[in-house]
């Protein structure tokens, strides 16, 4: 699918003794994780190396088996960017659904853009609570996010893709009559444990963007299919618009809509429930996978693993 | 007009001579700062105490002329969540304003949230850039900022003042179109420069809530006069909504909503423009004076001074 070669692909993680995370590099075979020196996280390699060259050669250490250690959220304790309705089929759906109190339009005239509060975002392989004191509507959304590599303001269109460090896949969930219900966005967007994040983040210069292709299973189930360039708002437009007065930092996501297949377009409605399995692909991102449950993990922090 | 003794009056401040920021106790009759030692920020000093108590004594170090000091946003770094449409007047000029894309009905059913990027948090004395190629609407709007005082998840509603550590004045500055056009607030609330915050944070201890008044001024004429604690959704029902499946955080702010007299709201609509002046207060919070350029500050930063 993918025609670039990985020559770097990150996750966060943590060995099983141990407490404190770690950055480390995954093999082509995603076989090991060499754990990479010289940065206190993400943020701070991607600060050091605004655009990473496909031949830059980091410090490693202790190389462990992937399977052997914890993968944890990528880029945890921000807020995400996200935009609304921004692929055609799905702004269908959307808008035929009941769901959408936000605009008396099917796609938007202007890119719609939101956040995802910090404390929803949780790791592959971590639980998706359905909360089933606040939604009867839990909703998957597989996403391309797009990770920034440089402070910005005013970005013309014409230099968009310059400030794209690279990639993750984020599982954009949703509280659907709780989007609807409070108008703005952000409540049905942040429920705890609403921002599935990972496994891997992968530079540009591993990346074709126009050849992503998102998968998105329930339960083994293909549910979306579609290729992560068909978008009304294309990336440099995105990042034109959230950048317009808005400084755009390092290390911000910007989640870029999700393709059709969401349980709201499907006919009954299907809502995410106990012990259904989400997997998200876009190769060579990886697989987001993520359990369901309806069991509460409790409160959540700022930076929550 | 407040009953309660001032005991703690915080600012987060700067000397000339210092490039690092120090967190101080301002004395009755705002002369001096004394700087309070033992806290890396005031998010630390807030997970300290969750309680504050009116007679705890916090140990000390050099004093300093309040006016010979440069006072810093308090609480940066962090989006603020914002209610919108929370008093009656207010929600009424919004409606008839053309610039309410969000809701059919002039009154809310349920809370509206929706969050500014903390990249748009600028301090006291700082200048409200007008973004002119951006928006031709830039609008004020003086609220009361409630801070948590610890994490919580389904607060219910009669514990919501417990999670209440006490309270700081924001300008929800607002560029209206943007706000109208792209659906979602985010954008129109973002822009940099368009969360002035402070002078001071107040715990609850030192305050009655339901006796603060503010007031905006622009160019020393007033624009809003209000009891905060007019709102359609009070404070606990407002905690109870953002706590509900989304874990709180201390030293969360929550800007419960503008009262009437925006811009917007005046006939014909006048909007922010270069050498304006904007002074919000609400004793003892102090006085948000704002002065509005169309210079461009350049590029901000997560941690803008």
């Amino acid at each position: 699918m993918t025609t670039v070669p990985v020559s770097h692909r990150f996750v966060r993680y943590r060995l099983a003794q141990d407490r404190s995370s770690k950055i480390g590099l995954v093999d082509k075979e995603e076989l090991n994780v060499a754990e990479v020196l010289g940065y206190a996280d993400l943020f701070k390699l991607i600060e050091a190396h605004p655009s990473l060259a496909s031949d830059y050669k980091f410090t490693t250490g202790e190389v462990s088996p992937l399977k052997s250690v914890e993968i944890l959220a990528p880029l945890p304790g921000r807020d995400i960017l996200c935009v609304g309705k921004n692929y055609i089929a799905h702004a269908a759906e959307f808008h035929k659904s009941g769901f959408d109190s936000s605009d008396k339009n099917e796609q938007p005239d202007f890119p719609v853009l939101f956040t995802k509060r910090a404390t929803s975002i949780v790791a592959t392989g971590k639980p998706i609570y359905t909360h089933p004191d606040v939604t009867s509507s839990p909703d998957y959304e597989g996403e391309l996010g797009i990770i920034l590599g440089k402070a910005g303001l005013a970005v013309p269109k014409e230099n968009g893709w310059d400030y794209v460090w690279g990639a993750v896949i984020i599982n954009d969930v949703t509280a659907r009559e709780r989007q609807r219900d409070h108008k703005q966005f952000y409540i049905g967007k942040s429920l705890d444990t609403f921002c599935p994040m990972g496994p891997y983040v992968v530079p540009s210069s591993s990346l074709s963007f126009d050849q992503l292709h998102l998968t998105t299973k329930v339960n083994g189930e293909v549910r979306q299919s579609q290729n992560t360039s068909e978008l009304i708002f294309d990336v440099p437009t995105l990042i034109q618009t959230a950048s317009m007065g808005i400084s755009v930092q390092p290390g911000d996501i910007i989640a870029t809509g999700t393709p059709v297949g969401v349980g709201m377009g499907m006919s009954p409605k299907v809502w995410l429930k106990d012990g259904d399995v989400v997997e998200i692909s876009i190769p060579p991102l990886g697989t987001l996978s993520n359990p369901v449950t309806s069991t509460s993990p409790g409160v959540s922090s700022l930076f929550n693993e």
